[in-house]
């Protein structure tokens, strides 16, 4: 695996065009006080130490606009930042101080809400739980659904393809967007907010912008899609023998329940095992342990007739010998404790160590085999080890995570780290995987990109790259 | 609006220069004959004289692959053409007879499918109906569906992003695919057929491909989500008042059935009666007329219920007094019926005369009044002409056809085209609509462009196509 490329410092910025990039957006929303910066400068797992002069908050997308012109005239390095979410650094500057941080966090507009349209116009810094509040106002569901939807804004989400629990029915955030509002590097301003269904006059430009994590162009508003809000929600706890059982209850799920399957996640017995020892007042709703869970959750529009769909599913896995046991929610209560024991399941993992971890994809019919084979080969890398691979089964997309040996030391057993890596994403690679699912590239995996990517597709990101952001001002150093 | 731009004839090749080509898939598939290339030369409204000195059709990508790298290195045109059913002149060269056809139809492989994991990855040559039935078979669907599925073939379907009557619950060829293999202008291949439902290392490409007409690469191959098939299908015929009760009845069709709407068309009564006058064997299923019809299609993978939703909503929509009466479909017979009946209504404004076409799309909310507004401003410009729109009102997808007033001349009627254009395209722009919905741009539409798009958009484009194809010999004169 190669090292991580050194990537060249920025030099420091004179102090009078800070003043000049202060100016764009005034004194009061050019932050450049150490503890006000704080905020900005953070990732949730304290990996990266990020520096800057300057936080600027602009207040419109004139202001962007009026932004990324002087950057671009002047070579500054921009990074432009939503919620600060991100878990792979790409919403942080580089710690040589010379990247001047754009925040979208002032831009909370709810520009236009449209339920017979089903759509909904907002600006880049509304987050995701005040758009899905918008939506539920006029009786209407945004469907896309992520832990940190409470700080997260959409700009993020569609800047870097957020995906989540409800992905398996609705999509990620590139499937939830009809046009987007974005400011070039040069300052120019690309009106595609449109909010057309069918729209096939030319090229699709939306789709570059959303999953470039900032590097080709800052979002500063998004037409989205909204969906009918559910009528009925169940929800299972079911215990299988297997992945590959689990695989098989997802296909008769599907083929029974078609897109009302809203969630379908997958965890391993000693995962679970975490969430009973360390998350207060949960209890096994199965009456003996299961070697997997699977969470399975139905959603339809349709008031009546879901209840029985489900049970159709549960019984056709009992015939077919895939589900050992299983509790269906009897209760909102309930339902809502089986989305948290399995929300908890990342957090769960610390009191039992260090903890090397993986967000990666498979296609879904391969997920099982990749399970076993890369479990095996943590196991015999590290033995004692204790793999606990859960996560988004109706997507392929498994958060392959190692608990160190019980007693083992956690530096020690961290150190590992590079070399699970390459064990882990080289078995992702001979099924034809993803090394990041959800995540992104950002500053945590750029230096994997080239041993992951098609030749010729680098090539063309590259060109792209070149061709949007000439001088290299947005978000150096990420992704690419 | 500006007359169609000119566009530079091409030189005649060398026949030495053809002959290379030639070589390049043996003379057996090098095509010359004026007979056996007619069928390559058609559109099917006959619009376009198209000449050509060489139709070329390659069994495989490193073929593909050959020809690009030889016209990119000589700066020969060339012309990538499906199963030649588009309506826009996109597959066609021009008259000059200097352009090559690249025809994909000898590449028709299927070269996976995996039901556990709903994928198909077929080469661009198999045609949709191939497609399907090969998902079919596996107990699966691929949800495209248009009328000319026997012929048009997967590769000009994703060049077109095509959308059809299921694009309201399944949404177009661009949301069904997962990857796809391309040959670039200068002969690369990007390989990106993967089969990942989550992938967020870098920039999505394979949008950039998808509704870009063949300008910027040709598709050889794709990767293809399919969908679990409906065990249930319903379907309802529906007498309202006015595309607002239409409208209304599609928001309580979604609330209560969500994404089981498989289908939601509306067409006016005078259109219904060109069906009823021209069409064998049809008959009126409601017992008095209504000034319009939606045909509604509820499809579902439950077994069961689904009965009860499409009573639901039809009783919905009779409480509210936005359905006048309804024939719910009672066999599958009667089913196809319905659907003969609206797929007709094309077909059926022929015996009615000249007909004035347009595929548009607005926002759905505002249907009704693009209906009424742009109705008001034909019938005022030719007193007595039959306006019929019809089409996807789930999408806000209407085709706009005027037919020609009783008795008309119809050399004169046709004659006012550019004119009823210029009119009718001036108000879906009033309510930020689309000049073309579905179809594409191709040769017919390429002179309005730069009158629709915001100027930003049409610099990227034309940027996009000088870095991806420098020589321009991919569909010159299409789209830009």
């Amino acid at each position: 695996m190669p090292l991580p490329e050194p990537f060249a410092a920025a030099p420091p910025l004179p102090p009078a065009l800070i003043e000049r990039f202060a100016g764009i957006v005034g004194q009061r929303y050019a932050v450049t006080d150490p503890d006000d910066q704080a905020p900005y400068l953070k990732d949730w797992r304290e990996l990266y130490v990020a520096r800057t002069p300057l936080v600027l908050r602009p207040g419109s997308t004139d202001e962007v606009s009026a932004i990324l012109k002087l950057a671009n005239e002047t070579g500054t390095r921009l990074v432009p930042q939503g919620g600060g979410t991100g878990l792979v650094g790409g919403h942080l500057p580089y710690e040589d101080g010379g990247e001047i941080i754009v925040s979208l966090n002032r831009m909370k507009a709810i520009r236009a809400v449209d339920p017979a349209g089903n759509t909904l116009i907002v600006e880049a810094g509304v987050t995701l739980q005040e758009a899905q509040d918008a939506a539920a106002a006029v009786n209407r569901l945004f469907p896309l659904n992520i832990g940190s939807k409470g700080s997260c804004t959409i700009g993020g989400n569609l800047a870097t393809n957020a995906g989540g629990t409800q992905a398996v029915a609705y999509g990620l955030a590139r499937d939830l967007v009809l046009g987007l509002e974005v400011v070039l590097a040069d300052g120019r301003i690309w009106h595609g907010l449109r909010t057309l269904k069918k729209d096939n006059t030319g090229y699709d430009l939306k789709h570059l912008f959303v999953g470039a994590e900032g590097t080709l162009g800052i979002i500063t508003a998004a037409a989205l899609k909204l969906s009918p809000a559910p009528r009925a929600i169940e929800a299972a706890w079911v215990g299988v023998a297997s992945p590959t059982a689990a695989l098989e209850l997802l296909t008769r799920a599907q083929e029974r329940a078609g897109p009302a399957v809203s969630g379908f996640e997958l965890m391993p017995r000693n995962l679970f095992e975490f969430v009973l020892k360390h998350m207060p007042g949960t209890r096994d709703p199965l009456a003996a342990p299961a070697p997997w869970y699977c969470l399975v959750e139905l959603s339809s529009a349709a008031a009546a007739g879901l209840r029985d769909t489900l049970e159709d599913v549960l019984a056709a896995g009992y015939e077919d010998g895939l589900v050992e046991d299983a509790a269906i929610a009897e209760s909102v209560d309930q339902r809502n404790s089986f989305w948290r024991w399995r929300e908890g399941m990342s957090e769960m993992q610390k009191p039992e160590g260090g903890s090397i971890k993986h967000d990666v994809s498979v296609p879904v019919a391969s997920a099982p085999a990749f399970i076993a084979e890369a479990t095996a080969a943590c196991e015999k890398l590290i033995p004692g080890c204790r793999v606990v691979p859960f996560g988004h089964l109706g997507d392929g997309n498994i958060h392959f995570n190692i608990s160190q040996p019980v007693g083992a030391d956690k530096a020690a057993f961290l150190g590992q780290w590079e070399a699970v890596n390459k064990l882990v994403h080289g078995i992702v690679a001979q099924f034809g995987g993803s090394i990041s699912a959800e995540h992104g590239i950002g500053r945590m995996k750029r230096y994997l990109l080239p041993g992951v990517k098609d030749p010729v597709e680098l090539e063309l990101m590259r060109s792209l790259k070149a061709l949007l952001d000439p001088n290299g001002i947005l978000n150096p150093g990420k992704v690419l």
